[in-house]
């Protein structure tokens, strides 16, 4: 049984052989390479992407949108900053001065995380989401720390041109992101103003971004300085291994104790997990987006 | 000894009587009939607005300010409401929806007390004051639920272009206050906002400010509802009541127990209550406004 | 197409024609003519009041519950002022002096919005609900700013006694509010303490409650005013507006740029909004209300 | 130089000796045999307890009033339990049943450090002060969490009525406490409410208190449960030496270092410490409180 | 109609008598002499502890969670006290000096109101829980007053370390807790701190967990002193009262003014709270765990 | 009349002329040439630096270190970042997932904005300072949101050992920085933590600072890397104007509308400002510190 983080590179497919376990992210919907791999050496692969917790919820993505939604304001706060590009604004202003202006464009795990972190720096908070009840939930949470708005077309716009950072965290899980801000929007922003788009692993929602590194994370777009690293929890790799390990451990030790086929017949939510088995592929949305054959196998 | 709460009406002259002790507000600095009266009928009247505590504050005063500034704000959110000649916005807004927003210049006692209040209410709170060191303390006390602002003309005209609710709580002690906003700035403010001038008493700190009563106690001046209730805790008897012979109380029963001389020979603060004795004025204040002579009498 | 926002006049009624679409409040349950009207002239009416979103929720109704529990809050604090009737007691009270007593029947959204704004006006708040889940979350939001009670009757008659404001918050959806405090009961609450009735759409959740306008909005009964305006939202028509238009457009927008039928098809949210289509009656509880056929049309 | 936390036992005073530096709790006003020995044998005694800061402050007698009030609230809530004689009441009450009543009289360091523990343990608390400054402190920390009232006799008579539980807290530096609450006072409390007197090191402020030890801490008067341990803070001996020593050791380490003399010399507040000095009484209150000579000697 | 609120003792089992309805706590499934008693006399009894709400919960026995979690912060915090046996820590610390160190295994209902109680009382403290869902809304919540764990061994074993206070909230309805800390692992926890296990009534969560009662309620072993009374709402039995009746007195009345078969028809709650009728086991769970019949009655 | 931000450049010295007034930061103390210049040439030299309030406050450099502090939290959690260097921790951590632990060395204003700053971000707070007022006051104002500690090298050590971030605050007005943390400490320190050094302006308080730029701000010594840029403010030149001009400009103002020598003799405050007149050195700790004659001219 192996396990990693990260899928396994091209030049490691020559060292799986059949019956092996497998259990890493995969993302195989997106790499047929990889794919026809585990299926033609018959490995036995779990991947943590699939894998579900008794509320249907995906425990081992789930911190990593955290971990990405605190990020977001940290690395909004700094790309701010004169030196790196930015307007030269405090997020949280101090007495007697203004409070910076931050946008979040939606409200789910990774905008609430972004919400907890620019509201701790003392910023003037606007968050958009299109759940009334969502947008309750952080009038409950927040009170008058955090201003709600219903996401239309108009809120958007209204909000970006006051805005002094723009944090995109609109992410439908399995889609590309939707386009919520045009390459003319920005016109309506001020000069040096910051966006971080926390869904640019799906696409990201402003029609601006693309994928960057951290060791060169940040572009200039119609004035506008753009944050969009791809694998934004790599930056605090400690922190993210934690987050990670401590979900997988405790499906991947029941498969260890028990051995896969029993973990998988006890458990159906590793079953979720199981994308490749004896060279057929396990997973239904992995079959459909690849065009092979699914198979439901029972345990 | 007589107590009463306000001063005594220029019918209940005759009945004073030389070596009477008199309880009350008095405010004789700007009322030269009645320490006319005083004098020669030889009162003894002790002013609560005189009285001092251990601080140097005005223990007889303050109650009525922080009753005042926690008016302010139900006032302005009522006065805001359609059907009262308001622009029809709810303070603190609904989920999805903007709250409104709410400037107080002056970060006094009445200032604090009303932004306590308007807080409450769910309002986007901007607070004005000259005292770097009072705007830090609204930032412990208040978070990023406020933002704070030095107090200059402009950061005053660019407050009060976005407020729906101004409130005017810059008041100096014995002086009037400062028209900090004149009646042309109003046409900078949007159309059916409200002004809430709780410096009234003192002149208030609007140009446009004239005393009301609480049976009519708005008008409106270039478009801008102004509530201006000289007597603004009256509105609330019980409370106010309460609050004041609290305070009171305790000097005057002092004053019953011991004999007036003995207290004011025991309590210093006492003595800067006492405004009339044996027909001096024995206060300094009272007798340069007047113009009249004043006797430092010792006990 | 026609946007509007209440119910059509009767006056209006001439001007329907066969297969324009009608997207308003219509509460047609209890207007039997506005019905037939709708009916007769083959309108395509679909009714804010009965469009869901994706949780089952009223979208259209629920923001109009928040505004009204907000100004529920607003109002009471108004109307205890004594030149207003009320016994003179400001809510917050001040340093010193005791709070106002507020006691909230009902904890839904339109009692969490009440409770919201009575604690920031600094008032001591019981709340009483019948579901434990419910008041254990006000205990999480709240902790000790509010007091949470079970609601029975022993309850609600030992709470109002020492109340100075009550607001009525009993909703049951469809349904006449439950007659929780009777006339015989306001003997025991004090003088010139003052009752909100935030349920007077439905009848009321007090014994001597009936609907008042905003033009004359309380009346006195047994010593205690009522404040019982039926349509409270109209108060802060600018932020009322608001919260409908930001619910009603998104659907609106659908039906408009798909056509009603496809919007229809595409929608279920919006089909539960439909009541009546080519001459039939198209919601279930209309159709029981009113006594006609009704008609499960499929699109 | 002996370094202790309490003052030397009587068998203890023959180990004195000439030059000697003896640096520990003396409370010497009190205790004139210790006093005596002291001086005949010319130790050069400092007391933590008269040694002062650059405020003013007594910083070896802050925390351990820090301590006790924290204490009082976790003895009132535990003696309030059943099997302790208390009235079987949660102090936080739960979900949809009642807060406990917790009446401090004193809001000084002792009762603030009391309040925000019965706050934390949800309690419905209400303070007890003379000082309008201090109640207005109270209301910017702890908001509508607390009831603030004036202290006077009509508001401690009203407040213990209705009280689970009454913290004591006045006390006046270097003074018997003033007695508040008589032993008659007792029959309007509730039947085995408690009574937790800090005050009790300087007689306590209840009539009916009198000094208990920690191994039978609790006796009853009037149906009332009294906690009137002397020496609260060794009960939590361990966080009461690192709350001591972090005072002491500065003071101590800078009279090792440097010398007894130079320190004296240099540093006025370890100066106001020196209470005895080749047998002379070197501290003014201590001379006057024993009816001996106070000499001035200057360093 | 008989109403208790603990089960009948043995020596009342005389006087049952058929067709008498048995209202009141019953825990038949472990006390198969109390059910033959039942059975044989056909008694119609109706439990607390297996009555429902209208979303599954058990109302009945939630809010003596809710105290005993509330409590065990007040009882951890009292024997830490030296006196008691503990280590001489004060939870809250006082300022300059270290919190306290808490640890609670277990996040829900007991936790929660536990982690109320410890953070109220200012103590550093860590929740450990397996659900992510759980951990997060403890974030929402607290924010960074509480530090989150994922519960498993190693996070258990590090967090026991530094405690001061641990306590066990591991409760699975319905069967015996897990034992999470093992007899052995109280070696690395410090000498003299404490341990209280609410889920004693379920055997405990830790190894050397057994039951003791309030008048003798601590022992120790390995160093720990262990709190683990089985009764713990007795010991605030006003509180627990209204707690309980609260919520059985809704049921009983119904039961009382609708007749038991009618409010069995009507209120699936209440007949989940049916343990036996007229001579039969009508409870699914207490059946099986007696090894007897059930019989699925319908009204 | 002469407005500048920072003091004149060598090569601008020709430019001044006798009786030209300049207003600006200057800083003479420790700059000889410049003094002399001014001294030699006349000019009327007002700084910012010198400039009082009416508390005795410095209100021109205020705010310079609360955006520094502010400014502190950011960089430290930038630059604990993996590919900044760092651990590669997040400072909030997620649920489920321990903190990042923070030491702030001095609890002045720039501890207080950094500690704002630190516990919005979620970080698991440590303060220390000597003054146990001020430790009081963050108890008061952060609650167990951060742990305070008694400033002294034990303290000191044992806290720097767990940190990822260490804050040094340590700001003596007009004097270097003491080294509090020595060379050698940082071997005690974990790998690849960071320090922030906002005391660098005067010296810095760990032995291992030296001044750096924005452009190259950090460098590693013993595994710690260490952020020590002298004119943090710079970053945020937009916010830092605002706070300084908002400032400067009231003083400026006076100087432009009354004449200098007329505001001199109004305001002490600018008199205090005042460092050269006609040739002569009025500001007293500059002239000592440049071994040059002081003249207290009085206006």
């Amino acid at each position: 049984m192996i396990v990693k983080v990260k899928e396994p590179l091209p030049e490691e497919y020559d060292f799986f052989k059949e019956g092996q376990i497998l259990y890493t992210y995969l993302h195989l919907a997106a790499d047929r390479v990889q794919a026809e791999a585990l299926l033609a050496k018959k490995v036995k692969a779990v991947a943590y992407e699939t894998i579900t917790d008794s509320n249907g919820h995906l425990p081992c993505l789930t911190p990593m949108s955290e971990i990405a939604g605190r990020l977001a304001a940290q690395e909004g706060a700094k790309y701010l900053e004169k030196p790196f590009g930015g307007r030269g604004v405090l997020l949280g202003g101090v007495p007697g001065v203004k409070r910076g202006n931050v946008v979040i464009i939606g409200g789910g795990i990774v905008g609430m995380n972004a919400c907890k972190m620019v509201v701790g720096l003392g910023a003037n908070v606007t968050i958009l989401d299109i759940a009334a009840d969502r947008l309750a939930y952080y009038d409950d949470i927040f009170g008058s720390q955090v201003t709600t708005l219903y996401s239309n077309r108009t809120n958007i716009l209204n909000a970006i041109k006051e805005a002094d950072l723009v944090i995109g965290a609109v992410l439908i899980p399995g889609a590309a992101a939707p386009k919520l801000v045009l390459k003319d929007d920005l016109k309506l922003m001020k000069k040096a103003s910051v966006i971080v788009d926390v869904a640019i692993d799906q696409g990201g929602c402003f029609e601006t971004s693309h994928a960057t590194y951290h060791d060169d994370p940040t572009y200039v777009v119609n004035d506008v300085v753009h944050y969009c690293v791809a694998n934004m929890p790599g930056a605090v790799s400690l922190t993210s291994t934690l987050a990670l390990t401590s979900n997988t451990l405790r499906y991947g030790l029941d498969i260890a104790n028990k051995g896969l086929e029993t973990a998988l017949k006890d458990d159906k939510n590793i079953r979720n997990g199981l994308n490749v088995y004896e060279g057929k592929c396990t997973n239904q949305a992995v079959a459909k987006s690849l065009g092979i054959e699914y198979s439901d196998i029972e345990f």
